[in-house]
């Protein structure tokens, strides 16, 4: 069975001001040091999905800067443009439809854009498990991380047994043993007793956002659990390869119903299964994760830049090789550099920063937005 | 009798790195938002001695620049080159030399170029008490400061008793008193339990390093306390004049002896009367004292230039226009931004800023220096 992969990449990202702008979201950020993290997500996934059947779902007031970014990547029309944000159950029902229209059925791996993976080979093993769980046996099957620390800041999942999908061979050489898990419960961001007491127990994993099933799978329980999204994608899919096309995307698109995969299809269905990933997953969701991206220095200071740092630990300090840094007698500090700005945030603040770019969009300073 | 001012603007100052470099020593830098503090301090001397009897003295290499920027301030020769730093009693008693020889014997006082002063009505007022005794007594008239707080970074001075000339008139309509006071000792720069002992004591007022002597007064102590010295001076007063003044100046300058009037001469004399100026006297040694030359916001935050902060307090942000600097959670931390360096640094640490700017000299980063 054919395979594809579908990348969410429309999120606006305030978190990574002042370097991520609304003309220059997360995905588009090289936070790593190697490439913008959306053509990391796509090169990442091209040892299990062939490269002509990737898509990237993103909104229209970014698909022009999207084409220009994965220039060379993808295959002509692989981009589809959300004309409203409508949540991740439209995203995905959306591509599903254009696949299973354009190419019939399939197995389609969801991937989000801008997420940090260390281990790229055990995270293709894994991948290819799921593909092969979702083709053989028409299951939701969804990625769970192994977690390493009791995170505030992710979801987790609750599995109450191991399945028999346990151990499997990858490729020919290698016999690798991936868990596979009977879902019971998806639990939003738990405060940090609660995250203790996951890890204590041990039958938890953190939702990675990563999913894969057959496109026919998943527009079955779109049908099912999602009657009123289901009918604007039948509506769009319709449409695809007419005259018309477009002109019905733009019309019904923004009507569907905002839900999440998670909330409107992944919590309620009974077919879930999860593999257990431990590949040094990270979302990058703000400034301080970039530790887990980065080797730190001897004071555990992640240093990305030209810079000085006399007496300080555990400072990210972030800046560019055309100005220097210097730093001293600093403690968990965060330094962002940019052409036009500056951020210095206490660490264990980095979630508001979203405070700073709220209070610029109050002051109407567009040149920082 | 004639007044004469000669300001000391010899200093190197790494302090205010990343804002002072070598070529923009403490005096040129305007950290008061007004003008640069060599310009503040003729400014403020200009009630109490004429312009053209206001003198700068300098090291060579800052000469061409000094000139440019007190432009218009002083009359032509008034700048006295230093072929070499030789400390305080070198440059006071050149100065000195300089004033006698060519307008015969006056009073003249001494002032750091670099520290800041609040109220210059208050201080006018000190001055023209120190110059009205320094020219009636023939003593040495030192400015000791009432202290404020148990500062650790200034030297004192210890005095026994008021002596009779307190209570002076000034001007016509003003009956002003101004203490003054015997001195019994100078002290170092103590540590935290000394000053704070020093204050509970009450006999005690801060080294401000201004002085009010006539220079005919000052020349007999040098001959009689630092005769090497003296003999140096001697030399170069007797060139002054002649065709072969640079020459002589060239020659001797180098070899005068280093030291500093302190402890050469006012700790040695015994003649020194303190006067005690309560005029916001602040020697804005580093970047943590900036607080004492602005206005805090209600966090007590010093800010200046474009920014925002969210939650920070007690902090110290020095930045421009062009540049948004945004901070989040601090607490007590100085950040100073640049066009092509920036200082992220505990408030605690600023005289460790000297550690930076040795740093980039062992590097040989000299765009930085």
């Amino acid at each position: 069975m054919e395979k594809y992969s579908v990348i969410m990449a429309g999120g606006g990202g305030t978190r990574f001001w002042p370097l991520s702008r609304r003309r220059m979201p997360k995905q588009f950020l090289n936070l790593t040091g190697r490439d913008i993290m959306v053509n990391e997500t796509i090169d990442r996934i091209t040892g299990n999905v062939p490269r002509e059947n990737i898509f990237i779902v993103t909104n229209v007031s970014q698909a022009e800067a999207m084409e220009a970014a994965v220039k060379g990547r993808l295959k002509e029309g692989r981009i589809l443009a959300e004309p409203a944000a409508r949540n991740t159950a439209a995203c995905i029902g959306y591509a599903a439809a254009v696949i299973r229209k354009k190419y019939g059925d399939g197995v389609m791996c969801v991937l989000p854009s801008d997420h940090y993976i260390k281990a790229k080979e055990a995270y293709g093993e894994v991948m290819e498990f799921a593909m092969k769980l979702a083709e053989e046996t028409d299951r939701l099957v969804t990625i769970g991380i192994k977690p390493t620390k009791p995170a505030t800041g992710y979801g987790y999942i609750k599995y109450n047994k191991k399945v028999k999908e346990v151990g499997y061979t990858i490729g020919t050489a290698s016999q690798k043993r991936i868990a596979a898990y009977e879902v019971s419960d998806f639990v939003e961001k738990p405060n940090l007793p609660a995250a203790k007491s996951y890890l204590k127990q041990g039958c938890y994993l953190w939702n990675s956002g990563m999913f894969v099933w057959k496109t026919s799978v998943i527009l079955r329980y779109f049908e099912e659990l999602l009657p009123d999204v289901y009918e604007c994608l039948m509506q769009i899919e319709e449409a695809i390869g007419t005259p018309g096309e477009q002109e019905t995307i733009d019309r019904i698109y923004p009507k569907i119903p905002k839900i999440s995969i998670d909330y409107g299809i992944m919590e309620r269905a009974d077919n879930v299964i999860m593999l257990e990933g431990d590949f040094g997953w990270n979302d990058v969701g703000s400034w301080d994760t970039l530790d887990a991206v980065y080797d730190t220095d001897e004071n555990n200071n992640v240093v990305q830049g030209d810079q000085i740092h006399i007496g300080s630990k555990n400072c990210i300090a972030y800046g560019s090789k055309d100005r220097l840094i210097a730093t001293i007698g600093l403690d968990n500090v965060v330094i962002v550099e940019t052409e036009d700005a500056i951020l210095v945030c206490d660490k264990s603040r980095t979630q508001d920063v979203k405070k700073v770019v709220e209070l610029l969009e109050e002051q109407g300073r567009e040149e920082y937005l």
